[in-house]
């Protein structure tokens, strides 16, 4: 028996697809024709986004990922460094998620996914953002590069960067100044922010304007839902919505939006943020925005009726459900975090999704 | 018209399989059974086996390629100290020569032989040599990684490391004492012999009996064919005759031999060599091997009567055959060196090839 209590509303177990408007396919290459599963967008980075990646694939072989191009940290920011093209960590992890179930997938998943132990400089290095830099000197072009890993890997579905250009984060954060608690400092950098033992108040993106891949636009466009976090909440799940050309596509697709929570609050980054402070600094971050479905998991609400009444003005209904793997640690469970998303696809729209456990 | 004298005998263009005895499989996983097409196993490393092997693809898919471990410069060198496993680079150079002829193929192979450039530390590292390590690290048997690659590439034959450990090569260099040309010097590691401006007089390997992988023994024992060279005589193509376990394979198999000869001199390596001095250099290093063909380049061949001389005393013909490109660069091309293979090929056993041009 589980520990935690669950809220988990009685529901078929068959995915109810005659619910679920088809939009068309969302430019997955090679991807067989299946009208009944949804197209999904998911925006994110890092482990979150692999988190939900690994959840949706049992879902739709329909799905894009778009991905933050901010990091600076490690293997990825090395390479942006010494070779000046996007960061490819947060891809590689994203192209891994999605890899085919059998020895070749999982193979090839290994080996992008494999880092180097030595004393010298390879050291950390991941193989995958390697071959994936090597893929984009050879073509010239990070879309193409990335869609021969998806094919390496017999990806279920394909992965982009959420802006042409690499990013850089910069955030003004609250309490670096010894003495003035209300002083802000300028944070630049994922990784600082990220890590920063400060309070985020805000974050910006460099160049504030980036470019957006007319892949991403239309797979936001002929999506049937775009699925934003878990994730870094000011480094892999906002940044998204700071990007104008992307926010954009946001407001103006007929896609529905789902949130998914994070289990635990990031330590610095998101220190003393309740569930319901996530939603409201996403939503400032995005005017226009409408959400429809919120994803959370019981143990990271702290009082589920301020979670829901900070929904509602979203036009957002909140699905309480036990999506982590339930040993303590702060992981979403793939197949529970799938079948959470099956509730919420398979709502009716405009009604969102139904709260459970009330 | 090529200013070239051509030195080809009149014969059949297709392939006289019937004379050629079929002795199984040489071991190529996922092969399909070409009962028709010989069994070859060709030695070497660097640029010569490329050419080698681009010349054998066009002649059967029954290809085994065994290769050098003895590189310590470059890319590889780099990776032998950093990671302490075989150097890859010559492996992979084998394995891209034998990649399917597809978009995919070529793609593959590409990305395998792409460098860095850079300021930073990735400079010159090849990327195939970064993915071979990991596939080694990764399964921790180098043949499972190499035949992993091999499928990655769609090659055309299997690629095998002529010893389990990495090698180091040792020469006794005349000529490096000012005033005393009589005089020895002791030269190590595969850059050094290959580049020393002295004579090279003998040369040695470190360990002096390394261990031989079962499928390297398997693959000559079950060949019809062995090629060795063209290559850095020195480094490439003598080495592996200094493998005690290799040399037993090489002189207890039923396969015959073929030695292929250079375009030209190694300036520093064999600088001043004559073609017949390569074959008894070779014979020297190679008690007790058995030659049937040697295929030479009449540009390359200063004495014809005295080539054959030392050929037909270790037991060979030679043919004569314009091999090059023919713009003047010592490099092979691959169709009239794929010519010239069918021909020692389709030779009855036990009388050699012809000599052409006589």
């Amino acid at each position: 028996m589980s520990p935690l209590p669950e809220h988990v509303h009685p529901s078929s177990t068959s995915f109810p697809t005659g619910l679920i408007p088809t939009v068309g396919a969302a430019g997955l290459p090679g991807t067989p024709g299946s009208g009944a599963a949804p197209a999904v967008v998911a925006l994110g980075g890092g482990h979150g986004l692999s988190a939900s990646l690994s959840a949706l694939r049992h879902l739709t072989d329909r799905l894009t990922a778009v991905v933050t191009v901010a990091d600076d940290g490690g293997s990825s920011g090395r390479l942006r460094r010494e070779l000046g093209g996007l960061p490819p960590g947060d891809l590689r992890m994203a192209l891994s998620a999605l890899c085919d179930d059998s020895e070749w997938g999982r193979t090839w998943r290994d080996v992008l996914q494999h880092r180097f132990t030595s004393e010298g400089s390879l050291h950390q290095h991941a193989t995958g953002n390697l071959l994936i830099a090597t893929l984009w000197e050879l073509l010239g072009d990070e879309v193409a590069g990335l869609d021969w890993v998806g094919r390496l890997l017999g990806a279920r579905g394909r992965v982009l960067p959420m802006a042409a250009v690499p990013l850089d984060i910069e955030a003004d954060v609250l309490g670096l100044v010894p003495g003035d608690p209300g002083a802000t400092t300028s944070v630049r950098g994922q990784v600082a922010v990220a890590s920063t033992p400060g309070q985020v108040a805000a974050v910006r993106l460099v160049p504030e304007d980036p470019p957006v891949r007319p892949e991403v636009v239309t797979a936001i466009a002929e999506a049937d839902w775009v699925v934003l976090g878990p994730g870094s909440w000011f480094t892999s799940v906002l940044p998204h919505l700071m990007v104008p050309g992307l926010l954009r596509a946001l407001t103006s697709t007929r896609a529905r939006t789902c949130v998914t929570l994070n289990l635990a609050v990031q330590p610095g980054e998101t220190d003393g943020f309740s569930a319901e402070a996530h939603l409201e600094v996403l939503a400032a971050h995005a005017p226009g925005l409408v959400v429809d479905a919120v994803v959370a998991d019981p143990v990271a609400v702290g009082d589920v009726d301020a979670l829901v009444r900070v929904a509602e003005s979203l036009g957002a209904q909140v699905l309480l459900r036990t999506v982590s793997v339930g040993d303590g640690t702060p992981r979403h469970d793939a197949l529970r975090l799938a079948a959470a998303y099956r509730d919420v696809f398979s709502a009716p729209a405009g009604h969102g999704a139904g709260r459970g456990g009330g």
